[in-house]
C-alpha cells in the first residue's frame, strides 16, 4: 500500500474572517517518484499574513490562491527519498512546499540549509522570509540613523522582533507596538527594546508621545490602520514609513488613512515593498542574519501548532495576533 | 510728504473657507532709507496655495503667518532707491516680499534676475518657485522614464503645467486633471497633454483607465482627496507619487485616504515635499526651465488681478480653482 500524504486545500474564499470551513483536510497517496525527483518531508509549515490575501480573489501583488488547491506556505524539511543525483538522501531544505506533510518536487525552488548552527526551524523566521522582510524594509527604506527613533508594530512577531533588534544593533531608540502585556514585557525585557506600548490598552497617542520623546524617524508599518494613523502623527520631518502589511484589513474591513495630509506637512516617504521582489538583497541579508543567530545575539521566538491538521486554527489565531513570535506547524 | 506703502495683512485665521474679512488693506508711510537699504517697488505678487497653510495656527512644515503682519509671498519688482552700493537702481530682483507695493530690504534674501530675454513675470511662476516645485517632484520623486505614463493634477496651473511639459519632453504619455473643459482644452491643444479629465464632469475613475490604458507610474499630485483615491487606484507596481499639495484639505474638511492598503498591494512610493528645503536643485532647475521659456518650448499662462486690493479675492478664487494659469497680482 503506497504511504499517504495529509494536505490542506482551500476550500472556499473567505467573507470577512477566515473560518475554519474555508479549509479542507485530504489524505492522498503519494506517487511512487519518477525519474530526477525526490521526496521531501516537510517538519515544520511556516505560517504568515500574506496567506490571507492570497486566499481573495481580488487585485494583488500575487496571482490568487487557487481554490482546491494545496495552500501557499514555505517549508522546512528533509530529502527523505532520491532519484536525482543533486538531492541526498537526508539533505535538509527549505522551500514553499505549501501546507502538506510531504512534498514532490525535481528540486526547483528548494534550498539547501545547514542546521548545525541554526536550528531548522529558524530557516522559516529569523533566516528566513520573515528575517529578510524585516532587513529590507529597515535598510532600505527606514534607513535609520544612530541616534534616531525607529518604531515597529507586531513587535513581537517574525518579522517586527527582527527589525527592532536590528535597529538597536544600530544605535537607535527602539519603540514596539504589541497586543498585550505578555507581548510587551517580551519585547523589552528578552529582546532589548527601549519601550514598547500596548494597543489593547487603548490609544497609543499619548503613551507615543512618552516612548519617543524626539518623535519617530522610521515606521516599520506591520498592521496599517489606527496604528498607522496614530504613528503618523508622531512622525518627524523626513520620517520613512516602510509598509510591509495591512494585517487589520485583509478581512475586508474599510481601512482609511485619516491623516494624509501628514504626508506633506511633515515630508514623509511611504513605501510599500514584498520582500520576494528584492531577491538581490537575500544573499547579504541572509549572511548577516544567519551569523546573528547562531551567535545568540538575534533573539526570536516560536509558537508551534502540533500537527498538519491544526494548521486552519492556528492561522485564524495568527491573524488575530494569538500567536506570539513566528507561528509554526510541527508537522508529523 | 512721504511716499505711503500699502500693505495687507492678516487680520484673523479663518475657520473653514478664507473670507476678505480675513485680510486687512493698511497704508503706512514709507520711513526714509537707512544707510545699507534699498527701497524695491514690487510689480508681482505670486498667490500661491501654500498661503492657506500659513494662514492656520496649526502644526505645519512652516511657522504660521502671524497675525497683523504683512501677508508672506514672493515678489518680483525693481530697485526704485539704493543707499547701498551692491545694488543699482533699475536692477529687477525677486524675493518675498510679501503683499505690499513697495519693499525696504538690506539686500538680504532678493535676487538679481535678467527680463532680457525671460519676462519679469515668469520668475514667478515657470522659471521661479512653482516651475522648481515641478522640476523637483517630477524629477526627483516621479522619475519617470521613456514610454511611461505620467499624471498631474491642477494641470493648467503654474506647477502642473510645467510637470505636464517636462514629462513630454522625456517621452512619457501624460495625462492631466483639470476643472472645466477650457481648462483641459488648453491643456491639451496648447501645452501638448496627450488628454486631460475634467474633474468636475464626475468621478474620473474610467475616464483614467480610457486616458492611461497602460496604468499610471508616476503621479504628481496638487490636490488630494478624491482625486489622488481615484489615481491609486490606475497606479502600476512601484509607481511613484509626489505629494506637493493638498488643496481641498486646507479648509479643514475631514479628508482621507480611501484605500492606503493599495501602498503595499501596489508596492507605491508616496513621497511628499517642500521645495524650499531642497535648495541644491535649485540652481540647475532654473537654468533648465529658463531656457525652455527663453526658447518658448515651455508655455505657461498667467491670470493677473489689477491692484494689491485685489488680492484677496484673486487669492481666495485660486483656492476654489478659478484662476487659470499662474496667479498674479500686478501691483500700481
Amino acid at each position: 500500500m503506497a504511504e499517504m500524504n495529509h494536505q490542506i486545500l482551500l476550500a472556499s474564499r473567505p467573507s470577512g474572517a477566515v473560518q475554519p470551513a474555508n479549509f479542507r483536510l485530504v489524505e492522498v497517496p503519494l506517487a511512487p517518484l519518477a525519474d530526477g525527483q525526490v521526496r521531501v518531508r516537510n517538519h515544520y509549515l511556516s505560517l504568515d499574513p500574506y496567506m490571507r490575501g492570497r486566499m481573495n480573489d481580488s487585485k494583488s501583488y500575487a496571482a490568487p490562491q487557487p481554490l482546491d488547491a494545496v495552500m501557499i506556505g514555505g517549508t522546512a524539511g528533509e530529502i527523505v527519498e532520491s532519484r536525482n543525483p543533486a538531492w541526498t538522501v537526508g539533505t535538509k531544505v527549505v522551500g514553499m512546499a505549501g501546507w502538506q506533510e510531504f512534498a514532490t518536487s525535481d528540486g526547483t525552488g528548494m534550498q539547501r540549509v545547514d542546521d548545525s548552527h541554526v536550528p531548522l526551524s529558524a530557516y522559516l523566521g529569523p533566516v528566513g522570509m520573515p528575517g529578510v522582510t524585516a532587513w529590507y524594509g529597515l535598510n532600505r527604506i527606514c534607513t535609520p540613523k544612530a541616534g534616531e527613533t525607529v518604531v515597529v508594530s507586531a513587535a513581537s512577531g517574525a518579522v517586527g522582533s527582527v527589525v527592532g533588534q536590528l535597529a538597536k544593533q544600530k544605535g537607535c531608540r527602539v519603540v514596539g507596538i504589541a497586543g498585550g502585556s505578555a507581548k510587551c514585557s517580551y519585547v523589552v525585557d528578552e529582546l532589548g527594546f527601549d519601550a514598547c506600548l500596548d494597543y489593547k490598552a487603548g490609544a497609543i497617542d499619548a503613551a507615543l508621545r512618552d516612548a519617543a520623546p524626539d518623535g519617530v524617524d522610521g515606521y516599520f508599518d506591520n498592521v496599517g490602520g489606527a496604528i498607522l494613523d496614530s504613528v503618523m502623527l508622531a512622525m518627524n520631518a523626513f520620517g520613512r514609513i516602510a509598509v510591509c502589511g495591512a494585517i487589520a484589513g485583509y478581512d475586508g474591513e474599510p481601512l482609511v488613512m485619516r491623516r494624509p495630509t501628514l504626508i506633506l506637512q511633515s515630508r514623509l516617504k511611504i513605501e510599500g515593498f514584498i520582500v520576494s521582489e528584492h531577491m538581490g538583497d537575500w544573499p547579504a541579508a541572509l549572511g548577516e542574519l544567519g551569523g546573528l543567530v547562531a551567535k545568540g545575539t538575534l533573539k526570536y521566538r516560536e509558537s508551534v501548532a502540533e500537527g498538519l491538521a491544526r494548521a486552519p486554527e492556528a492561522f485564524i489565531g495568527l491573524l488575530k495576533g494569538r500567536n506570539f513570535g513566528k507561528q509554526l506547524v510541527k508537522l508529523i
